[in-house]
């Protein structure tokens, strides 16, 4: 299906919607204002030299371009001219100190200016494709074209140095992301070279014999040949993306097959329920099938968000609901876990537990790799507070899909879509509750995801279920969805070892959470029986209903550390809220699988 | 109770003479001959000199000092020419290295001779109370007094310079042991000084204020207001069987009480059911109450030996089972399974769990601080091996103990005590059945030890329990103690988040696991029910019988990594061997801890 573009499509409401203005008005400004302080900012300057603080980092580009490709988002629905301005004053900057031959990157010219593309880690790619996305978001808001002009003129210079002339020390880069930028430029400006140049990397990668003993990068492998998800995860997925953006312009099954087949080994047996990738801290990185550790986690922000673009790139290739249905878990869960209630702190790394009694300080011997327990307004390595900053405003684009006469209804967020062709008018307050509203003209079918999570819904349309869609022939009048919205246990593949004897609970796409600010310590000690019952329990506090689990506690041993019998349990109540909440009201232990009796 | 030495005590068969006749044909020359091709005999030459090869180690005085010890403990029962022979060779070079002025060290001596007692951390101290414990055994086994006599030589200079000239530059050994060699020594010897000088180590420990933030060497505090085990597990056993062999002879009831509580913090909140402690390989050290990860344990050798030692010192100081209890636990599981089967190979950690699957190779990125799966013949730091060969031929002491006319069977081995006084006849085959004949002259009264573990017991006369004590007045008939030896599901407190809902199973005091090798991958899906019932399946492979638990196993899910639904499940019989014997068939996943159902 072809995704229709937010620049048709206005939220109107909703949950979702509260999260847009929350970063419209706080977290793009919040992240700004960090960048500034941090040097991020003046470093556009290129007035840097040995000695001066603030030395600039290799990947500070891509930082303020992913901030830069978010105010260009906001832009396209909000006047904000004093965030346009912060753009065009750093647009200006960028002309200004781009090379003669197009080349455009602030360490290698003012820091290491002779060690140009000689350096495969350090993500000089990278930032020239953050660069670019943001230079064609901008240019698709603001009609301006300064910016796309220089990135064009630096794609231009990457082509002739990889491709023509050859004279670069690597061929591929070691952190992908200008792979799928590319497809996006040609896709705005026609100009096949920089869709030949995109093909040119992802065709290149794992074909290098010096890089084959690279999992971490994903160069182990043709990328055809491909079908485990390895290394960095975030690395992986921007890959990943950049296959199924390249596969739906050329229409190639064989890099199509590779996409699926890479989808769903990550959905299959390597993605946690939140929707979180990567499993351990060490190299940020996929590890074995089934290893879902959930205190040591990594499950970057950055990854559930590439997950998300993943997902919607395979939506383009095969019209079938799980790509809707994992885009919503990563969205929903592991990637709003990256931001705090007041829109200004961050999480890099989303954990499933918090034992704080496992956070203890280890005296002059270093510390276990656990994930911090606060989100913090900072990060050295920032690249998850501004790619929130890009997909909240762009999250619009995920609702809606056309094929042929069938208009797709992907995402459910009250809002109004109107095209050439198309309007549709989506009322509803998903996922508070599961009624859904849909009036609309100009498609002959309405086909509407009817999610994994869902057991029952009702329609008051005849339909008939496709990969997961109900197609209903539209006639015009209102289509009412009603998806019953229950709290249900979830369990795991027995495989996943530390889940073995647990499960979760989520309420509609929503997975909770318990905390011990809630619940006291040690939330270990909670016995969930088949035959819980769920009360919901509506809370202004989070955006969504909290839950109160009835189940019971094991009590502490009396006199030993080990007994004979059982733990005594006495009844109780477990209270939960969504996970994509924790760690807001101050730091406190945290679980989502909890022992089932 | 006055423990009785072994020299009075003959084993005369059962599992445990079967493993200290393995120490005596196989391991105690295993550890010579590694001892040897690592340098660590020749370094006794002190030839070694800037440029030469196996440069001495600054501990490797206490690797050879404790095989000499259990060198020692063999000639106490069996000639063995060549092992004397041994020994005294290496006397001879200590008599001829040692200073003039006492001082015994060959790192301080050859590698950097100006750093004598200039560095708190470098085991200088506790290589001094091995080498004593060496000498004070030699002595009372051989009535050579050659290496004792330098040994006092050494321990005079020691008194020397850190009471009479406090001349060194730290007050009290980084890594405890003297403290406890010196009390040794004064039994030995009657010379107060020794005793003296134990006790200003103890009592100035924790009083220096430069080592105040040193927990991990439990300089924190005054011994005294020590309350809870912290830091590096062994250097906190060595510390505290010092503190008790004081107490001991001294009488002094803050010391008997600060050891009691310790005793029980470590029993109480840090023991794992195998009698390991130590719950990170980040500096070896205990970690917070309830924390005992099972994949992640370190839980040496050495500080289950440690524990033993612990528990038979507090038996000295009150007649009390749990101490016995303990001992034994950490014997018959903790201890036992750093050694293979084969007498050659050791473990250093002993983890509870090992899930292969976690064990992946992680790039350029380092490894997780995983156990290693398989032991090995030898380690650089090769504390564990030795300390085995010096537990093992000495197990005796462990057996009776005397308190005016009461005659205490502590542990259950088959084996002849014959003192002045006393003559004790035990006849069992503990604990491969539970079944125990006693027949006692000399006592009026005999104790025999009721196990934690045992919930049924028939006695052929009456008694009466005193502290885990039944309590026979004796007619010098045959005792008949019958423990009731069934398998039982053990749960730990459920503030030990690990072990939440999962129970494990021991028969007798001898833990159990499941191994990959005899239940294939991921032993996390088998789900013990309450009624399981368990068989005894006598295999001559492990000395034990193994255990067959009928129970099930969750399937895996067909088509996704999560499900509204529990796997299903189907009947499935567990196959445990003894803990102490994993890992003797090749590298496996292993299991103490299982879902309950």
């Amino acid at each position: 299906m072809k995704t229709i573009s937010f620049d048709h499509v206005d939220l109107t409401g909703g949950y979702l919607f509260e999260k847009q203005e929350l970063n419209r008005k706080i977290t793009i400004n919040a992240v700004y204002d960090r960048f500034y302080e941090t040097g991020r900012m003046t470093a556009f300057d290129f007035a840097w030299k040995e000695g001066d603080p603030q030395k600039p980092h290799f990947f500070w580009d891509s930082d303020v371009a992913k901030w830069m490709e978010g105010v260009a988002y906001i832009l396209r629905k909000h006047d904000a001219p004093d965030l346009e301005q912060k753009v065009d004053a750093l647009v200006e900057k960028i002309q200004q100190h781009q090379g003669e031959d197009g080349y455009f990157n602030i360490y290698f010219t003012v820091v290491e200016p002779d060690a140009r593309f000689t350096n495969r880690d350090r993500h000089e790619l990278y930032c020239a494709g953050h660069l670019i996305e943001a230079a064609v978001a901008y240019a698709e808001t603001t009609g301006k074209t300064q910016f796309l002009s220089c990135m064009e003129k630096y794609a231009d210079y990457i082509y002739r140095v990889f491709v023509e002339e050859q004279s670069t020390a690597f061929q591929t880069p070691g952190h992908e992301e200008i792979e799928l930028a590319l497809v996006r430029l040609y896709r705005h400006t026609g100009k096949k070279k920089y869709l030949d140049l995109a093909a040119y990397f992802i065709n290149t990668r794992g074909t290098v014999e010096e890089q084959l003993a690279l999992p971490y990068h994903q160069s182990h492998l043709p990328v055809r040949e491909q079908t485990e998800v390895v290394g960095h995860a975030v690395r992986a997925m921007y890959l990943y993306i950049g296959m199924a953006y390249l596969a739906a312009e050329t229409g190639e099954l064989a890099l199509t097959n590779a996409c699926k087949v890479l989808w769903n080994d990550a959905v299959r047996y390597k993605m946690y329920v939140t929707g979180g990738l990567g499993s351990t801290p060490i190299g940020e990185a996929f590890t074995n099938r089934f290893d879902l550790p959930n205190d040591t986690a990594y499950a970057e922000t950055c990854a559930a968000i590439g997950l998300i673009f993943f997902s919607d790139a395979m939506l383009a290739l095969e019209n079938d609901a799980k790509y809707a249905d994992v885009l919503e878990r990563a969205l929903y869960n592991g990637m709003l876990s990256g931001l705090s209630q007041d829109g200004k702190k961050f999480f890099y790394v989303n954990p499933l537990e918090i034992t704080l009694n496992e956070h203890f300080d280890e005296d002059r011997f270093g510390k276990r790799k656990l994930p911090i327990t606060q989100r913090v307004e900072y990060f050295g390595c920032s690249c998850c507070p501004p790619n929130l900053n890009r997909v909240l405003p762009s999250l619009g684009k995920y609702l809606y899909g056309e094929d042929g006469d069938t208009l797709y209804i992907n995402q459910f967020v009250s809002s109004n879509l109107k095209t050439d062709s198309i309007t549709c008018t989506q009322v509803t307050d998903y996922p508070r509750t599961g009624s859904i509203a849909v009036t609309v003209t100009g498609a002959k079918r309405v086909a509407l995801r009817i999610p994994g999570w869902c057991e029952n819904f009702t329609l008051n349309k005849p339909y008939k279920m496709e990969k997961g869609y109900a197609v209903v022939e539209n006639d015009g009048s209102e289509i009412c969805l009603e998806l019953v919205m229950t709290t249900h246990s979830i369990w795991a593949d027995p495989r996943v070892v530390r889940n073995a004897g647990r499960l979760c609970f989520m309420r509609g796409p929503i997975v909770y959470c318990a905390e011990g600010v809630d619940n006291g310590v040690n939330l270990h000690r909670f016995v969930i029986p088949q035959n819980f019952s769920a009360k919901e329990v509506n809370s202004e506090e989070f955006g969504l209903p909290n839950l109160e689990i009835s189940c019971y506690e094991r009590l502490p041993l009396e006199d030993a550390l080990y007994a004979h019998q059982p733990p005594k349990k006495q009844p109780a109540v477990l209270k939960l809220i969504p996970y994509n909440a924790f760690a807001n009201r101050g730091e406190s232990d945290m679980l989502v699988w909890f022992c089932a009796e």
